[in-house]
């Protein structure tokens, strides 16, 4: 496959796509779904020979399970289609009107990033649900499933491809790559792509961070603390720890260090212990909590480790300022909770802890798009620029200035005898995206 | 000077500056500007001996002039902190908020980046804009100026940083960098430091892009174009494309391609010519072009050359297609123009051309910080995620997603009996950062 030539025609379809209206690219979407149940059989059956070939190759259970994509989850995919359909279109909305001066005025309006290059993991539901992202959003994208699923991938893409550009999005919108060579390739095409979305382990994730000058939006580690201050309700903070830790234990949102003021160390940590164990959890503790309750020692390095598995660290600390200090060092900038009574102790914590999620008495597994009301997710980013935390469709989209004269030049602002600007706030919408917006 | 040290420092004052109130920092800001008043003769002294050094290196008189920073400059800089300290604070404004369910909200709301770096040209105004603008968004900064500033650079951020750290900003929230080492060095701490801002040459900045793996806000090229098209006004059309070139040529934001559109172009290029020539403008034209008006030829490159001079490159194109795929080909992302009475054409362009600014029937000189109104800017970017066109203090702010709960766990939301979430969007803001903004 030529990656190139694709990221090209990928480039040219994105060009095409932000000038699409939202009336065809819900079209598009419902018919991806029709499609979608009309060939259910055929995708199981591809999905079959995929779950095959990964028992013989002996893959661990949990990731059989995700492979799996059978009716009910085919039925699951169709629903998303269908809301996503529903959903607001992130495109064209206005963010700012100004008057410059009269008739000259200036909108700030969104419009789709472009070409967005995304490698994600076993999950065949992924590749539905972030290609009609993209497409909702007004993006062409480039798509690399795992490996195990690519009989399921190949007719999904497929059936996404077709009957897209059958209700009318432009050719070429949508790519699924082949080999981690195609991927290699994609990351080298600075000029025909604008932002990669990369979801896996960390280490794959860390790999394509550093081989890109593309901007990439995601998370490495997830390693995420629950803060428990010494104005904390004790039953509520085991609670919200246990369900932290094991509600699901392989996610980048579960708890990986629970931090405990020095002052209820001695009441809590015994509760703490008996609640994580009945659950099979292993303890790490540092110096103080090995002498509080009997657990392992933790070493450095479990400070800054993502167990994704049923292990938790445990550090005692002296103060509220101790702890968010060590979460801004050790942590990822992911999702990090306190459990407290006290409002100004929240409020610093808040403030200080420099990471896309920050709670307050609440279990750190509601860092997810679907839990915060954002329709779907294309992922969960711990940068500092662009989109933080959960990623739905508004971290797809960016902005147009859009400026409208009527001969206007800047020789008239300037000099002697200069006009002033206005600058005045107007409460409108861009007329003209109204217009595009209707049925075509 | 250890530059790693300066960052971390940066870094953890970042962490302070993201708490401090508004009040706090608005009143830094007047500190400085009283401080710069109070010493202006002090900060002339200085600026006169960078005067000095740079005339007896023969350095260009515009580059002089750019140097120069007296009671006049002083006082406008001075000015512009006193409105910069009664614009509304871009941080802790409440985006979104969405109540996930009783007693559970979620509320996305705006913070600073954290530590930013910026490296810009000559102008010593650049310093007190570039610092008191992250000042007031709560970002610590690591700033370095051109070497021919040097002695101003160096009184005006000692200003800046003693007045407000005297005012209660955290100690090494700015630090001045020396040499081009010091630069380089700090391209490499991606740990303490999250956004790079580069203002100056193209070659310049493409350098600084390709050697960090830090986000880079800014622009390399400014290819600018004014698309005419048949259905234009043509007197608009002259004087658009005359103020685009020329009234100050210097400037990224200066037109360096005209595209006529064929049917008019007999009529319009004579004309055009005449204008352009009289302002001192040298015109390269296409194949097309030479065959109408008797002007040198240009070549392929011409049309991604940004001249920064009195030159400009013209080509007749077939139609708006033609003219969208050359700017999109050839273009820098940065701002383009048509000039046409046809409402279709304009939609149509504004939305096909990929660049941050897309402008009908005005100048394309328009595309500036001050001018759309942000107050000030820190730069352009030509970027596709983050922020788009000028940028003001919402370009240097992100987002934290704040959830407030009453001991809400996860595993209440899965399984059999598992409950729903709302997702109502609330017409509130998040009170806790109110109660941070009275005074301290």
């Amino acid at each position: 496959m030529d990656i190139t030539k694709k990221a090209i025609g990928a480039n040219q379809a994105s060009i095409q796509l932000s000038a699409i209206s939202t009336y065809s690219k819900n079209r598009a979407l419902k018919a991806v779904r029709d499609q979608m149940q009309k060939k259910t059989s055929d995708i199981v059956l591809a999905n079959q020979a995929d779950l095959e070939k990964a028992e013989k190759e002996k893959l661990p259970g949990p990731l059989l399970k995700r492979l799996k994509f059978d009716e009910s989850k085919i039925e699951e995919a169709c629903e998303g289609l269908g809301s996503l359909s529903k959903l607001p279109d992130p495109v064209g909305r206005t963010l700012t009107a100004t008057k410059l001066d009269g008739g000259l005025e200036l909108y700030k309006v969104t419009c789709p990033i472009g070409v967005i290059g995304v490698v994600f993991e076993s999950r065949p539901d992924a590749l539905v649900q972030i290609s009609s992202l993209c497409l909702k959003s007004g993006n062409a994208v480039l798509l690399k499933g795992g490996s195990e699923a690519a009989n399921t991938n190949k007719i999904l893409a497929e059936i996404v491809s077709s009957a897209s550009i059958k209700a009318g999005i432009p050719d070429n919108w949508l790519t699924l790559l082949e080999t981690r060579a195609d991927v290699k390739e994609m990351l080298d095409l600075d000029d025909y792509i604008d932002l990669i979305i990369p979801r896996g382990s960390n280490t794959f994730v860390k790999q394509i961070m550093q081989s890109t000058t593309i901007p990439v939006l995601g998370h490495a580690d997830g390693i995420c603390h629950v803060y428990i201050d010494d104005k904390a309700d004790l039953d509520m903070a085991v609670n919200i720890v246990v369900d932290s830790k094991t509600q699901y234990v392989a996610v980048c949102n579960a708890v990986e260090t629970v931090l405990v003021h020095k002052d209820i160390a001695h009441t809590l940590l015994p509760q703490l212990k008996d609640a994580l164990e009945q659950k099979g959890v292993e303890l790490r503790g540092c110096d103080k909590t090995v002498q509080i309750i009997k657990v392992k020692a933790a070493a450095e390095e479990d400070w800054s480790t993502e167990y994704l598995d049923l292990i938790l660290s445990i550090k005692v600390v002296n103060d509220l300022n101790a702890a968010i200090d060590h979460i801004n060092r050790y942590g990822s900038k992911h999702t990090d909770v306190i459990v407290t009574k006290n409002r100004a102790n929240a409020i610093d914590f808040m403030d200080r802890v420099d990471s896309a999620d920050v709670f307050l008495n609440c279990s750190s597994r509601f860092s997810d798009g679907f839990r915060f009301g954002l329709g779907a997710e294309v992922g969960i980013s711990t940068n500092k620029i662009h989109a933080r935390g959960p990623v739905g469709l508004e971290g797809l989209v960016i902005y147009k200035w859009i400026l409208i004269g009527n001969g206007h030049i800047v020789a008239d602002y300037s000099g002697k005898e200069a006009k002033n600007f206005i600058h005045k706030k107007l409460r409108k919408t861009f007329d003209l995206y109204k217009m595009r917006k209707k049925p075509v």
